[in-house]
């Protein structure tokens, strides 16, 4: 992989000019919600492994939290089983949210980990349910139905109620990686699958966080869409508030800007919305000056 | 649940007679192998639970490794996959083994892991590929193919080549119940299947466990399986090498019996083959003078 | 012991319905005043020891303050000293004093702290002199003479003034179980003989403890002696102060209800006032829905 | 106490002399052997109590182990009951040896505790009992009649047959001055009285100490003891065990020898006998140059 | 250099007369500004690393801060640098802060070190530089001019802004006597040269140190130097700022008062002004009764 | 600094390609010889000081042994003071060894320190006299008179006896950089200057160090000086001590390849000579495939 253009000097040279980056979070906790392309492609797959790793040895403590509903819809349909949708949410009978959980615990999740240890780290898989992680309970639909706003039951779509953050620290404490799958836990025992994002934004909130990087499909929020000029690279919750409210922040983009919100919320410091489908997009963003994506704070 | 007939006093009597077998494993390590029966009825399921709960509350290090065999068949069934058999092992191509992991990683073992919290544990699952606690290598399958004996390459059948158990140590220091689904991964990363007893012999080995006990189908080892009488209470390591040999031990109980060596010969303490079929086989073994199942030593 | 009309499987119950009352009290200190008949009994002491014991082994941080009045009027009895009472107090000039201490730390406590260690346990005799645990200062008796409330000094009979609990926490720490005699130390070095149960409590509010229990030779309050039926299981604090105040609760009865609510007023979460002439009475206490004696809170 | 004759330069450079001493010390393990007449004079008790607190807050970690027959015998009469010796062992029946234990363990070792503590030492009276620190067993006496020598029971007078150090050292660790009555116990739970010698050497041996000294009153060991000029300042292990059995070292000296022989035997560095009835004996041997006593090594 | 007339005895009784001293300091830490005769002389020098090492093994906590004034103006002089004072500070170029560096971190720093070593203690040499223990800004010196009051920069002559007391802290942890010159860095990473007593003067606020002892060559204050009767032996620190004002306190004595005052007002317990001229000083004004210097509190 | 022509990406991807090496290094300890040109010329002092950061910041233990000699020699210039050399060593009375233990100590160390903190580190300056870090001897100079080898006393001019590194030990342990002056304290406490090549081994020998890297003026060990194409990259420590005797390796290169030999027999892992005048050239050397210098191991 190594460029033939660069010479071992202008290599030294580079290193060194991410030092003050690598200076500023030593130390510091940093979580990441994986999903979207940068899960599928495997060249983004393994340029985000590396960057975990570059993160750990540098000495960052991570956490990873993982999405995956496109394979759960392909697992699924593999076994015949018809998915519909209410608002965005997959409606999720006891036979779905199982699937899921296989998917989401017994594949994605592990295929994480073993990519992380084969890049030397010690990762350990998690879902909200090891140590009742998160607790969870029940999330309605909101749908408009002729102008008026119902709350629609869609079976085991879940938020988290309470977060018991102690397994995550525990093991950051003892130099692992924890990646954890969107499973949470009802009283009852029941899973629920919970909206990755969210659950980053949890996360990152228990752990009083330096930053949530949340890797999208996207550049990050513009103003107008349509001009790509119009890119907000820095905004103020309140702000970002007010653009949900007003509209301009609208779409798939609302749940991306509110998972920001609700880490910084709840604790974490900084929040971003970066490309997950540029390579090593999580050192471009900490260990260089170019300035990617949409910071929340 | 509760038997009216036992009146107080009783109870407390009952207590009090515990307390040597208590006294006697405080602060020990035991590995569980759970799985069969126990694992399939919900009566036997709730009592196993409550038997590990009972188990941590005075103060022993519970670790638990599950099989989950027939699960997987019946979801292989599910997805129409055809399953067969070389000389009792699955044939385990690409697809088996995914479906595999996902069943025992991401149903059964977080459905074990739940039922312990919510009986007031702390349960974190692992499966072999977190912190690369099981490195596994390909196991071929034996068969005699007109009296010669040859070795047949049957897939992801795996066999563990080492086992770091420091993600294990970790977790009972800080309180936790680790619950292990007997999943390996190779040094390509690619995930093994691998026999649970095997597993549970190799972590209790590993742990310098005090007792593992294998919770199985059967009441134990025979001399010969028609006449009660001839029941072997306790199995001295050589003999049941000798017993193996000589055919006294056959069947479906040779791997039994080879897990409890492979335990004591990596560091266990005692190995015990105990009839998962009874409600509270556990706390019968361990608490009560009442003998149950076969010890090998 | 073993009562053979119990079935390994009732056993196995039993045990099993203890767990929630074994989980309760996991990792909480609970402090016995241990006194009266169950210190004189052969039957009741093993059985007091072997309640202890059992609370150990399921993680309660026991300690144990004791009494011994009969056993110091009957050992001045031996040497000829006669003993005279004021108010239930007894007068304590020097000699005796010396005596109360010889039988209380080098008798009594010795005795229990050998027979716990019998039962596996490392038990350490302590003494309120022993890194001036209890600094006590001098208690006159109340008369009432001809209406006329006075205060008459009875010589070496003390009040702790201050609780030094930094020893019993570290033996605590250390797994041992400390067992306190009641004699404390006054500024000028000199001992005092202290109520057993003031001390208990002083002990269980310095320790912030769940519970204290005053095994005692009664059942627990009555709201009148003479009527069986209007026994007191539980009395909130205000109320208790009512009831002596008002005269329901009187004669011996008062000093070990003040007991009770002097352990909650400093930090002790309940007291209980327990029948220790039954066998197992703390286990029935802890470990049984039976719910003895009165419970003041 | 200040004695106007020194100056306070005199007095500073009086203190910078015993640095070379301090500082050899500081940091190790000292077990003194309290007894003799240090034990009854009271102006040599606040002598002992002074130099022991010197040291400890001088950086040495001190263990007490006392003596007390003579108190013993003193009780033993104020109650009328007759004490018989054989070969210089007391017969020691079963009231004799729970008389013995009160005086030495409730009496004597609890009355050191209080003076040590009155001089801002945290001092714990500890028994063999506690934690089963000394396990004893029965010790005959060896009588010669007629030339023969033969083994005499007479009740329990015992010998350590084990010492389990922990909770010395676990005091020590945190500070506090162990105080130890020479009282083992029985596999039976019995109390065996034991001399006092023996005790602080095992202790000492144990502890693997720096130091033990045995406060006699008697100025050493000489040579002939009726010529002063032939006393020995220091004795070879080897030559001590020459002279008990070429008989120079003879009578009460032979057990005082033995302890310190038995002491390095077990693990001290070196062992003093020295006078306890020189007020400040022990500072005067370790801080001085005066070379007190005599020295085993 | 012991004095044969004090017998072994008289010494005994003196250590112990210095006991409740002792106990006093124990485990506190103790700030000593060491310069003037006491850092000329050799037997001064001589006397205070005892002192300084009988502190540290009777468990005090010490920590030195030294000047240098005359040895850095006699190194300029020798290589012909000549020195100007403005208000009494020295006037100090880029080459004059490097030679006073150098003379007092490399010379005069690592000599006490070395002395202190030699006396078995392990002392390690700090300047303000290391670990950024002194930040310095720039102090400018008051001149009158005609009456008029007015401020003139005379270099790198500087004044604590912050002290990062951690290395410190982390060095006594570990048993550790630092030793400090008196050198700050700049935020431009210069250094400056700062008055020893107000540099021991934030080290002692900074540590909360017990005391802080300005060795000095005078007695300590004078209401009137004339009249040896006015000498104070305590000041309250408002007492100390009115004597200020009111030039009850002059010359060369008003910056070392204001350091007293300064230690107290930034967390130090008490300060005092002590005659460095006296052998053993330290000893005299710790141990004894003598009462020596004035004390600020 | 940041050249312009390298896009983020770049960046980025040449940060992923030092992954493997940081990975090698994290946790390991690092000493660096500080000398020569790489402590003259301000731009490679500032390389020095960036590679040094990063080191740290990617979880390397680093510490820093420096020279300065042609400091030394420009001092006693400048105060007028003659040197001369026998054989390659400096001629050493008292007056000149004070001057380099200034000019080591409080000059080069300080500023090495200062530069360090002042890119976010905490190094702390450290000489062989503090806590006795290196206890050093006279080191007589070998001179050959008319073919005979003889030895000449040239004064303060020394080498390690005795290295006690628990002081750098405890340093690293808590996150600081020791920078350590080659000074050494001799048995009466004098200054002894030391080869810092030597000294710079004795430190990595007695840290266990994973690398010795010295920073020297030339390119490494060539078999012939004249031929480039000669050049060294890797030598076993027997072919090292080979070519010295066979003389392929002479002059100024024996001490080096000696100070290299001398670390690896005292338990550092490797040593590396490496030129000194290339910007970063730790960083080529650690973290680039660009293998820089002269291995021997």
């Amino acid at each position: 992989m190594i460029n033939k253009n660069f010479s071992a000097s202008d290599r030294a040279a580079i290193l060194v000019e991410a030092l003050p980056y690598i200076q500023e979070f030593h130390g510091k906790t940093i979580v990441i919600k994986y999903g979207g392309n940068a899960m599928i492609n495997d060249a983004l797959k393994a340029s985000v492994m590396q960057d975990v790793a570059l993160m750990k040895f540098v000495g960052i403590n991570v956490v990873i939290v993982h999405g995956g509903g496109p394979e759960i819809t392909g697992f699924l349909k593999k076994i015949g089983k018809e998915t519909s949708f209410v608002s965005g949410l997959r409606v999720t009978d006891e036979e779905t949210v199982e699937i899921a959980e296989m998917v989401l615990d017994g594949k994605i999740n592990s295929e994480i980990v073993t990519l992380l240890n084969r890049r030397g780290l010690r990762a350990v898989g998690l879902s909200g349910k090891d140590a009742d992680l998160i607790q969870a309970e029940k999330k309605l639909a909101t749908v408009y139905d002729g102008g008026e706003k119902t709350k629609v039951d869609i079976g085991y779509v879940g938020k988290a109620k309470q977060v018991n953050i102690q397994i995550v620290n525990d093991l950051i404490a003892r130099g692992y990686v924890p990646v954890i799958a969107p499973i949470g836990v009802g009283e009852d025992g029941k899973s629920y699958n919970i909206n990755a994002d969210y659950v980053a934004a949890d996360i990152a909130g228990a752990l009083k966080a330096e930053k949530l990087l949340l890797l999208t499909d996207t550049e990050g929020v513009y103003k107008n869409f349509e001009d790509k000029s119009s890119f907000i690279s820095a905004l103020k919750a309140d702000e970002a508030r007010e653009f949900i409210k007003s509209g301009i922040i609208s779409g798939g983009m609302i749940p991306k800007v509110e998972a920001c919100l609700r880490a910084i919320e709840r604790g974490a410091n900084k929040a971003y919305i970066i490309d997950g489908r540029l390579e090593h997009s999580i050192i471009l963003e900490l260990f260089t000056a170019a300035g990617l994506g949409t910071e929340v704070e």
